[in-house]
């Protein structure tokens, strides 16, 4: 942090500088990047830019790299460009050690350079690995399980039994371990089915500010390695998730789904109870999901089917009303030459 | 808890136990069973599972009870599963009495075994009722009730003038009373409409994760007795729910409109505001609601109409691409045929 | 507030009382009003509630000033019910004064008169406007910026760096400022783009109950002045939202979309990123919005089409079946031509 020299950048990420070394500050844009600062260009749109851009230097492919004053020259900028960023990040909280103004029960269990922050809430036989940072307003209820080098953003709630894993980070507000949603009609009213399964975590996995993981039934529901969940998003109970998933904001899975690895779901797809999604699937925004989908296929729409058959479809919603007049003259030609065959024939 | 003789369970649910009396520690699926856990079969697919299951004792109907070692017979193996799992239960915390880290504000009035966990805040003239448990985080603000043995999860929210019934759970980050989105465009600017009502929930209703109940612009957001609330749904300012309702996850609500008794909204429908729905009227998932709605009928689609119409709209919504192909195919025919019969009088 | 002359709401407000002076407590509407409350009628369909209304005196326009024993005589009704209704409405909270239960880093700066209640959190370099209430829970982190008379609700998260404008209203549990959802897919796996900017949010914005706004990559996720948000809503990273918009409850807009002003969108809609939307565009509710959008239109659909067209094409759904039963009439009368004409032919 602070000020880094572009020679030390470019010999950490294993990168190449093309002209002489200078010290920057910050990473920006093309269009706003000041004279201190590294900018990229990701994406060909911007390629003008190189022309105007401040920057101290950019990040940029080989063929560029003439084209601007200092390069350092990536085999794939965006993702260089990521790792740049990684080495200016600033945590979100300054914060070290556990604050007298937490709530640790004395049955809680708390390994080495734990964080927590006042007004955090930390229940009984809970267990939070080295390094993991609790920031104000948590609830960790009983007999939680939290790996190293987790980070859970203000307000997060986990419920009873929760299990996180190791390099997590759990955006604020979101609520793991609620109760599913589960009810029988009875001629004495609703019963409610109690909820006494859990919610578990595996590594690397990222959850959006808001969303809701709901606990099992029975056993757990499960967010298994590398996936990334997005803001305001509902999983229901007992539903699994496979490894390295992209699930978008205000996407819903009904509970007992159960979907496979690198999968991407867009923006506000819902998904039935029940279903059986393989892997490697991409579902469009908004998509509907009522049936199972096999791997390796890109659906859309309500209900989803193939994304060709689906953007074929969706071109054609404008013409309906001309359809249907096409249809009707149809009709009435019909009928005239039905009659004048008629004519005809008497 | 901890462990029950089948004997026992199936006096209290007064079920009939075929098999020798044993003792379980807990409930499970059949597949996932140990020889010291009770399982059930709800569901005619898993029937096979019944020979290879490990569990204990089965709940199930009479037909299959010669099938397992132990049998606890019911008329409704679902129905008395969830009555089982209720003996296996154990409440989200075990905390009890006032936590000297709540705020209690001296005007308001607690009754007898109120919990109140650390970092709660309840304000003046609020009103607990016995039996009811606040979680940390929960802010209940001036002149709230609550009723008896209702359950506030971490970081609830209930703004000022909220009422709550009796046996309600309200889980974790739920916002009761936040104004209504209430604003008109004048020559000078955009006036907020101050919303002055509030929110009223009666017994027996249960509330998911990140949802929000508007307060009304005057008078109360109402909802009625055994609805039960999934998690992150929009209710509007002033609107009705009757009793029983499911309102299924990300569904919205938009202002004023009155939804009547044993409804069931499915995943992510939406209804406009100022509309009035019957009873026991079923929407499909992901359905817009445009207009009033009768009692007792089934609608799906946006907007919604008559489900089985609905159905029918999108089983044939793959083969439009072939419609537009078989109807410029009859233009053409019926052009070489006008073309013809021309030639033929000529 | 307790009780207001009539005879000086008409001088506050600039309008005539026709009647004589009275003292009324509150505002109710038309049917529920009580002789010591004041009602409205805006909406025609309830013209008929003004035989019947008990209300002392009722804001109406001069057409219907004649019909009721006390008339506060409008230009515009509905304006000036939430005139009157702002002399009535009572703070969420009457707490004033710093709790010493909350806390506050010692280098965070609090102007005059802030309120800050028990439980909130106010990180280092934050600086908090005079007149500006903080309510329990809220989390406010490093270097924060909150200007003059703001309200932020129980909950509300402002992750490091976010800018808060002057009289703006946050809502329960929304949080601004978490990471936006930026990742890599690469051959070693999903790399996490680093979020290092912020959101910025100018004067007079309201954002409802648990909606969510990320911060950007780069620079700042940006809404401006007088942009009303409604519950649960997702915005982006890096969006831009211009002034006095209105985004209704559960809509999301993905990363990069630039939005103009005075934009209305309804429920549920969702937009792709890196779109421009213009002034003055209104979006249906469950849109789904796949490219730019120009000025002054109004649009709806999935994809968005011009509103009439949409209209035009929801009309036609329901007679999809019976269009295919009339291309089959048409194939089969035509064929039946075809061979009749060959026939008379041979």
């Amino acid at each position: 942090m602070g000020t880094l020299r572009l020679s030390d950048i470019a010999g950490r990420l294993g990168l190449t500088l093309q002209g002489e070394d200078a010290e920057v500050i910050g990473v920006n844009t093309l269009e706003n990047a000041s004279p201190d600062e590294i900018s990229f260009l990701a994406n060909p749109r911007y390629t003008d830019q190189l022309a105007t851009t401040k920057a101290c230097a950019v990040i940029v492919s080989e063929e560029h790299a003439g084209h601007v004053r200092r390069a350092l020259v990536s085999q794939n900028p965006y993702q260089d460009f990521g790792r740049v960023l990684e080495l200016f990040a600033r945590p979100q909280g300054s914060f070290s050690g556990i604050s007298p103004l937490a709530f640790i029960h004395p049955e809680a269990q708390l390994d080495n350079d734990v964080t927590v922050y006042p007004f955090a809430y930390i229940g009984p036989r809970s267990r939070i690995g080295s390094n993991t940072s609790i920031f104000p307003g948590v609830y960790i209820g009983e007999g939680c399980r939290i790996g190293q080098h987790s980070i859970l953003y203000p307000n997060v709630v986990l419920m009873a039994g929760t299990h996180i894993g190791d390099r997590c980070i759990l955006h604020s507000g979101c609520v793991l371990g609620a109760d599913g949603f589960g009810f029988a009609r009875t001629p004495q009213g609703i019963q409610k089915i109690p909820q006494v399964g859990r919610v578990s975590v595996e590594n690397d996995v990222e959850i959006g500010a808001n969303s809701a993981i709901d606990r099992a039934v029975l056993d757990a529901t499960h967010i298994h390695a590398g996936t990334k969940i997005d803001n305001l998003v509902q999983i229901g109970h007992n539903v699994q998730i496979g490894q390295n998933c992209f699930i978008v904001s205000q996407v819903g899975i009904s509970g007992s789904t159960h979907v496979g690895a690198n999968c991407t779901f867009a923006g506000q797809v819902g998904i039935a109870g029940h279903l059986h999604i393989g892997d490697n699937v991409t579902i469009g925004p908004k998509s509907g999901v009522a049936k199972n989908i096999p791997s390796d296929v890109v659906v859309g729409g309500i209900p989803t089917v193939d994304q060709r058959t689906y953007m074929r479809t969706l071109a054609l919603m404008p013409q309906f009303p001309d359809l249907f007049k096409r249809i009707s003259k149809l009709e009435k030609e019909l009928e005239k030459i039905q009659k004048g065959s008629k004519e005809d024939k008497d």
